[in-house]
């Protein structure tokens, strides 16, 4: 499967230990080798000989909107609906704080119960501003149906589930609230070079995603948004800054959005943050979203089945078999998810633990081959039955993994 | 001068083109070698090898913490009073929320009218988001006096004028808007690294600063912000995030704030854009506020008095000639200053233009020497005299600059 793998020479753009396994890209990518190149050419030219001319002359003032056109293609989107900046609860915050306006009278924000955490927390934040009463109802997403009503403004649901792994039908979700007559926004955190994405086709209003997963942009790397051309001069930026102006230099006492993404825009973003992504980005010229997905699926596939013929009965594979259900990892369930992966790791096999009882493996097809699935299992064949996630080292829970 | 300036080895520790004299470090300090030591060794190790276990190894779950424990001093705060994170628009935003939750029975924000514009962008936008109606007064702040009264909740103001240089008096206005009943919040952009700050001695509640000026952190580096130990945990951030939540790798759905600075904490932030700020801070090892002020205040008068001597009549110097009341830049009025600047930079002296009518030359000791101000004004007087900004070149305004 290897040998007839034409993704197989990607792997070579990135920087990777040869004795590790790393099935955690949808938590950090690596690092690929123009990332290290783009981010020294800032350093090292644009920020030392052209200093602070080089915000013109380098393209740092027009970084956000050119990096958002070079992202667009991956999701479908027109290249002048995407704007790289800030980071992902930051561009949440702007799109429903914007979305609520648009909607005054209606009162109500759906969010998933089993979406991450931070999309919670930051949507009832931005509710508390809007400056009328809003309901933020954090539902079970499978009853959206019963759930939508005259009063929802907005529905917010993560496309690819954080920890299941379950990716859901952004087109028939998108098409019942906007018939219902709310808004639709999605997090793409899971998404975004993971699975092929239509914003266009599906007729989505808002989405935001995270640099620093499959599109291996650093740690902590900008976010993007999307906003549907329909919407933008329309939707107010409820975070607005001096670089979102119409005219930033000229220091006007009044603020008056710039036309397009830019009114998203609200102070200086990193350059050196911004230059990494773009770095990161460039292997999206070698290959396509729909190869991927292609490889994607067969690795992930070969994952579950051969979990299953080697430790039968051992876990329950959260993730759906389904593809048009499957994002790009696989969840698998069992009570002592967190020493298994500890032990793992100790093995050279990265994967991640999810709270409360999930072992989560990313594949991303742009570095990880055949083999590594076999190997990666091999691993995980030892760890169960050799026991060795009962070593104490193993139990004891690091507050921040 | 240059000969008994024991500033004068500190210039060895930044790249700088030998045939400029950059007065602009104001706008966008420039790179000093720790900024790509650090950078390279987050892309080339802690990235690359670590990978995700960086987060917790390498230090990257708390980067914002300890740099800010690294720039305290520079402002004289308690190491656990300083965090490091998102942008200074960003940082007013959070502050400015937070503290209208604290007054709850005023209704009035003042700010001063020659702030820079994005400050009151943001607390215009801000105050929409209180739940009850917030006037946001832009005063001349020379009237502050007349302005405070038993409705006003909060002062922000600009410490260094970003246009003229004018330094306010810190402790004085904190006193007398502590003495109103307010709350006193301050935008130390123009002051961090470039006049010695003293939050505990004046009594400051909250401020919020730059790190791309004279913390010569690169093109957007991370801002910081500083609350009173008082009020941490009793002020509210209003952007909050999973990062910020007392035990983000729980996934809790409610939102429950960890304790101290950490709670202003969003999401990841730029691991990359935080390096660099960190390479940067490196410098204050080797020298203290009060010798970089010494030194900043003899390289304004020095170039105040060789531009009078050499160029008498001909320019307003709008900054004030009292050391109390000045930063650490020159501002100079004439209605030729947009191309007198093109023609400066042509010329290799890199100050800049702030509209309507200024020339803006910033002094930063760590790496001007005295010769530098002599030869800067040298160029200045060729350019007056040949009347070199009579150039149609000079006229066309970049419409970002």
């Amino acid at each position: 499967m290897d040998a007839s793998d034409k993704l197989a020479s990607l792997r070579s753009e990135f920087t990777l230990n040869s004795s590790e396994i790393y099935l955690d890209g949808n938590s950090l990518g690596p690092v690929s080798k123009n990332v290290g190149v783009r981010v020294n050419e800032v350093i090292n030219n644009e920020w030392a000989n052209g200093l602070v001319r080089s915000w013109n002359n380098a393209g740092w003032m027009d970084a956000p909107i050119t990096i958002g056109q070079k992202l667009a293609p991956l999701i479908c989107a027109k290249p002048n609906e995407v704007l790289v900046a800030d980071t992902l609860t930051f561009a949440i915050a702007k799109l429903v704080g914007g979305a609520l306006k648009l909607r005054p009278d209606r009162n109500i924000v759906l969010t998933d119960v089993a979406n991450f955490h931070s999309d919670i927390y930051i949507i009832e934040a931005v509710a508390k501003w809007a400056g009328r009463p809003i309901e933020v109802r954090t539902i079970d997403r499978n009853t959206l149906d019963q759930e939508l009503n005259e009063n929802v403004a907005l529905v917010e649901f993560t496309q690819v589930d954080f920890r299941s792994g379950e990716m859901l039908d952004m087109k028939a979700i998108t098409k019942k609230v906007h018939d219902a007559g709310a808004l639709m926004m999605w997090d793409f955190a899971h998404s975004t070079g993971a699975v092929p994405l239509d914003v266009e086709g599906c007729d989505v209003d808002f989405a935001a995603g995270c640099g620093y997963k499959y599109l291996n942009g650093g740690p902590g790397a900008p976010a993007f948004m999307y906003i549907r051309e329909k919407w933008q001069n329309v939707l107010e930026n409820p975070i607005p800054g001096w670089l979102g102006h119409a005219r930033p230099f000229d220091f006007e006492l009044e603020y008056e959005a710039a036309l397009g993404m830019r009114a998203f825009v609200t102070s200086s973003p990193s350059i050196l943050a911004l230059a990494a992504l773009d770095g990161a980005l460039d292997i999206w010229n070698k290959t396509s979203m729909n190869e991927v997905r292609a490889k994607s699926l067969a690795l992930t596939d070969l994952f579950i089945a051969v979990v299953e013929e080697r430790l039968p009965g051992v876990f329950e594979v959260v993730t759906p078999r389904e593809h048009a259900k499957r994002g790009s990892q696989v969840a698998l369930r069992h009570v002592e998810s967190y020493a298994i992966i500890q032990s793992l790791i100790e093995r050279g096999v990265i994967g991640d633990f999810r709270d409360p009882d999930i072992c989560r493996f990313g594949f991303t097809p742009l570095y990880l081959g055949f083999t590594d699935v076999y190997d990666a299992v091999e691993q995980l064949v030892q760890v169960m039955q050799t026991k060795s996630y009962d070593d104490p080292r193993f139990k004891v829970r690091n507050p921040v993994t």
